[in-house]
């Protein structure tokens, strides 16, 4: 009989096409498919939280599949991240759920962290980690604008063009800011996003950040609710994918 | 007229055969050295406060040179990184110093980090930049032994048998165990280390951390000053040389 299960996954997304399989290169979902592949005959789909794009990294990305054959969550783990070795994805860990759970439909709240390294120097360490940023950011000044990203709004400014939500209305939850040794990271939970829409508040940001903006560009933008008023969006290498809670 | 230099490197040590020039492979010496000759035609040499093995990475490796030209210390950053550029190796900042000043004798402390990512699942962001450990590593037991290491001792035990240094003898002044989100962070400052030292001492603690061993182990082993007493060499990639105090 089948069994549902979900899986919480880590990657560097730098080497991918993105989370969804694409026709132009490798992505996250068929290195995970091609690992369920060599345990199960059946070869199960993946549906995961939220798809990221190319370059985007996962610290805690959720997806579900349905399996027949009968073995322990610990053995399926081991034997996926066996098979999942030459990638850099890493399963963390697997549960069995409800047969009705999944993993889009159910998120009650997804939580993505931006990382932007804010010094001269460019990064050694963390190359493809972050977003490189080489002129000083006025963290005050991007503490008082994400306010106006909390609580309900019309994101039209904030969204792709290929963007194909029906409803360009977001609810914020909770937007924090922290910085520790030139490393700033910026948290942002919600229920579900539009496409592209951290990283163009983020990009936004930084206009605020880096003084070309006051704090209230972000509130007079938002209002404007046309992507023409939108800053440069920010790379997708500081962009990680950190957690659902269901 | 000649000037003196102390420059502050970051590097990922991955790619390289470690700091020192070796017939074997590209070193962060020659890949700074060549940047330095692009800049200076009379190619100066960089003596560094601490050599780093292979693998091993910098977060604040000190450098000191010497050049003739004439040109702003802000200048000669922007121009060396871009030299650099191909390399994971990025200064982060250079200040004149006196001529007296040496980036190795006369260093007072010196410290290292070493990080271990404890979980079951291989890291698939921290690849190469961590120890990965997937059996659970008991951190009260570590701290209780590593207090041994504190103040002066016959490192013997923990040092390579290569080790060129005339005295076994060192002072440890200050160790720390800190640990989130599965990241273990093990910091130690002393004056200066032998060869290997670092490594010889995280790769015992771990004996402890695994229960392998009592915390008075390390006691012992420190006691036995042999080098046979020594538990597994810790791998280069967890290593991070974090800055020197003059």
């Amino acid at each position: 009989m089948n069994k549902r299960y979900k899986a919480t996954l880590e990657y560097d997304g730098s080497s991918f096409v993105g989370w969804q399989r694409q026709d132009n290169g490798f992505s996250v979902q068929e290195a995970f498919e091609n690992a369920l592949a060599c345990l199960f005959p059946e070869k199960p789909a993946a549906v995961c939280s939220g798809r990221t794009d190319a370059g985007v990294h996962a610290r805690g990305q959720v997806v579900h599949f349905d399996a027949q054959r009968e073995i322990s969550v610990y053995g399926m783990i081991e034997a996926l991240n066996h098979y999942l070795k030459p990638h850099p994805v890493s399963i963390l860990g697997i549960e069995t759920v409800h047969p009705d759970f999944h993993a889009r439909f159910h998120a009650k709240t997804r939580k993505y962290c931006y990382e932007i390294l804010n010094r001269r120097a460019r990064p050694a360490l963390l190359e493809g980690k972050v977003w490189h940023i080489n002129k000083p950011l006025d963290l005050l000044a991007m503490r008082e604008a994400m306010q106006y990203f909390l609580g309900k709004h019309d994101y039209s400014t904030f969204r792709a063009a290929d963007c194909q939500a029906k409803s360009p209305i977001r609810t914020i939850d909770r937007v924090t800011l922290k910085e520790e040794n030139n490393l700033i990271a910026f948290t942002v939970e919600a229920r579900s996003f539009l496409h592209r829409q951290i990283r163009s508040m983020v990009g936004s940001l930084t206009f605020v950040g880096l003084s070309k903006s006051s704090p209230e560009y972000i509130r007079d933008i938002l209002a404007a609710k046309d992507r023409s008023f939108c800053g440069p969006v920010a790379p997708p290498e500081g962009l990680y994918f950190e957690g659902t809670i269901y």
